[in-house]
């Protein structure tokens, strides 16, 4: 039995595979934010390229990656994958776990996957920079690595609150000749108008995608690249449950359940979808996205049409949603913290053929310590999700005292939230329960769309 | 051409590679700081177990690695070695660019690859709990790591202006069950002792030796660990260079000259040591320590019998020293700031089997950044002084249009390391030149050994 299985570069997939035609169900329309009608590919053309706009609707079954892409992916991918021996030793399961670890890129999360393609096919496309917003900064600093590989300038609106207190991931985007700026920001009117009311605001994801989308409309040579949600994002991501088939192959196994944490749904896709394909051809498989219970998108969200953003300049799509306006609890899962969700997992969800399931975030945090203290790798405050979920599928296994093939994606190591760990260690950790009423709320405010 | 040439597990080195028979010249002895006469193996009974012991003086080449620590390797060794073809390329040079990462592992250096046969040897000869020193933390991080894998307690002293100032390898070692404790503290005569002049000391590397010897030699269940400098730590470490050789060989080339940054040695020794063996047995191939001009121990220091420690309690060896009441600046290379040299690395820079040569701290970061820009990977701040000796050697060759391979440890990632790259982009760096007043004042504080 081995460790850890990996794969030689040569391996790295030639295609990723494109969910698309396989969904089950129509897709539903994206809609325009401005008219409330179905966009259409020139619709976007301000702000993405061609080439990414064609791989958001592609109906093709398998697209093909580039070698330039592929040439840089060479620089971690493929990832490993690990068998958790000791961990389910500690377990006392009967239950094998398996992990793909996406840590090992350079930014050191699974965000690379996305971000190199985009900065490639926007170089060709002719597009000069691209423009985005961050969070904490794992996508920020994943797209200014991207945009130096391939030569182009990267400007990213960081909330000002993160930018602040999380100096680190700002100095990750830095060292990668990203232009950060903290949002909001003089540099657009979205931003203007936000300190105009406010001068000392803290910024929030919402405006900060407002002005990257401002900022891309604004200048010919800019588009604007998002890190999650959208298909092609999805798309990309693939390379993860790709690859996992083919490690699973050589440890000689096949896994009754794919787990992976969810936010927007990017590595959640991109370990997933693969399996789905598999679930599909009517392989008994189960494929379980794992949400934290202070922002329950999946489990406790309405499947109906929404804004991606707060702002409501994003794009409307259906989706499971809280609102484009329900602001989740401070949890340190920041990655988790999303109102919406991939429509196509959404979709996924909503047929039946993806489980949702949702942690407390204390919960995830002594996941992550059994992990880190069996396994070796200290994991994401995100990822730790998947690990919880990974451990009670592990522990009914044992109740039930059935053998059963687990298979989770760690889609990050947590070296830049030691200050988490921290907190959990002194004992200030919460646990915030599902936040009904906020919900209830913020959903009563979706946009009236009418096919 | 391969971007990066892993090995399977089952490649990791079955036995480590021990210069010792190999090495040109007699060893010198080594000297206990009582009784200034050369220790017997009985001397180091209370401090270290007899296997540690064994090996520290072994006349074998070639030592058997345990199942039970090649199973914990496993984990993240072979470690990957990459051809840095995008450096290559920015840097226009003819050579060829090879590194050896060694930052996949938990802790995120190779100090592990010693951390786990020391608790694992600990283990097996009754030791119940393991106390060390750490500075900036990545050796204390390591060690707590190594003791979670195999049920031994840990216990780690660490200079309380790190514990204070750089919490999150604090957090570290906590999340891998570690033990931490501000130094000096109460625990021990010579924490309280210091505390006594002065209750706000912010401790020193020195002090915090000083602590976890007494509290070794203290306590029956305890032994004592070291990160660098003694002979067993630089062979555990040589799993490095053993898995580097394949790896070129993999590669189909072989080294012109092999680098590494050298501190206490341990790194440099798993890089070196193997190919120095290939320099002895006649193979044309330079080997080079790479170090701060601010702590230049095998540059401008002495070859001389010093202490290992300020507070003169550790043994006293035949080493390069700046003398061992030297403090070197402040930079932020906190591995490479130690006054003293490993003993078997100083023997073959003194017969000229081993190169060194120092660099400022400026030019590091600058390399640092021309890395982390081709490359993605972050260094850790001593890992770039291998990649600026690296760098070097490759803008040599390009001046004269010579073809060479160039083969470097990129020993540690600098996730917890970005405050200084802040710092760096910030203008707020600065370059301590050689502090050739300071070490002439230590220098004439040597002890007097006369054999």
């Amino acid at each position: 039995m081995k460790t850890k299985i990996l794969l030689d570069e040569s391996r790295i997939p030639k295609q990723w595979y494109n969910i698309i035609p396989d969904m089950p169900g129509k897709l539903a329309p994206v809609i325009h934010p401005g008219t409330l009608k179905p966009v259409t590919p020139e619709d976007l053309l301000p702000i993405f390229p061609m080439p990414i706009i064609e791989q958001e609707v592609s109906p093709n079954r398998w697209i093909d990656i580039p070698d330039e892409v592929r040439n840089v992916y060479k620089l971690w991918r493929p990832s490993p994958m690990f068998r958790a021996e000791r961990l389910e030793k500690l377990l006392g399961t009967p239950a094998k776990i398996y992990y793909k670890y996406e840590g090992v890129s350079p930014a050191g999360s699974h965000k690379p996957n996305s971000a190199i393609p985009q900065a490639y096919f926007n170089k060709i496309a002719g597009t000069k920079r691209l423009a985005t917003e961050t969070g904490a900064g794992q996508w920020g600093a994943s797209l200014a690595f991207a945009c130096q590989m391939f030569g182009l300038e990267c400007t990213i609106y960081m909330v000002k609150v993160s930018f602040t207190q999380k100096p680190y991931r700002k100095s990750m985007m830095q060292l990668w000749g990203g232009d950060v700026i903290a949002s909001p920001s003089n540099r657009t009117e979205a931003g203007r108008s936000i300190l105009a009311k406010d001068p000392d605001s803290n910024g929030s994801l919402g405006i900060a995608i407002s002005e990257a989308v401002e900022d891309a409309i604004g200048r010919e040579d800019t588009c604007y690249a998002l890190g999650s949600v959208l298909n092609h994002v999805c798309l990309h991501q693939t390379v993860i449950g790709l690859e996992a088939k083919e490690q699973m192959a050589i440890a000689g196994d096949y896994p009754d359940v794919v787990i992976a944490c969810h936010g927007g749904g990017s590595n959640f896709a991109g370990m997933g979808f693969p399996f789905v394909a598999d679930k599909i051809a009517g392989k008994n498989i189960r494929i379980l996205a794992v949400e934290p219970t202070s922002c329950p998108t999946l489990t406790k969200g309405v499947y109906d049409f929404d804004y991606g953003d707060t702002a409501k300049m994003a794009l409307i799509s259906k989706m499971y949603t809280l609102g484009h306006d329900f602001m989740p609890p401070g949890i340190h899962a920041g990655g988790l913290r999303y109102h919406g969700a991939s429509p196509l997992v959404s979709q996924l969800v909503h047929e039946g053929v993806v489980e949702a399931r949702s942690v407390l975030q204390m919960a995830s945090f002594e996941a992550a310590v059994q992990f880190a203290r069996t396994e070796g790798i200290i994991p994401a405050p995100e990822s730790s999700h998947a690990i919880r979920g990974a451990i009670d599928e592990a522990l009914m296994a044992k109740e039930e005292g059935k053998e059963k093939v687990i298979l989770f994606n760690l889609s990050g190591h947590g070296h830049l939230d030691m200050a988490a760990y921290d907190a959990y260690f002194a004992g200030m950790l919460e646990d915030y329960e599902y936040p009904e009423e906020a919900i209830r709320e913020s959903l009563a405010r979706l946009p009236k769309v009418s096919l």
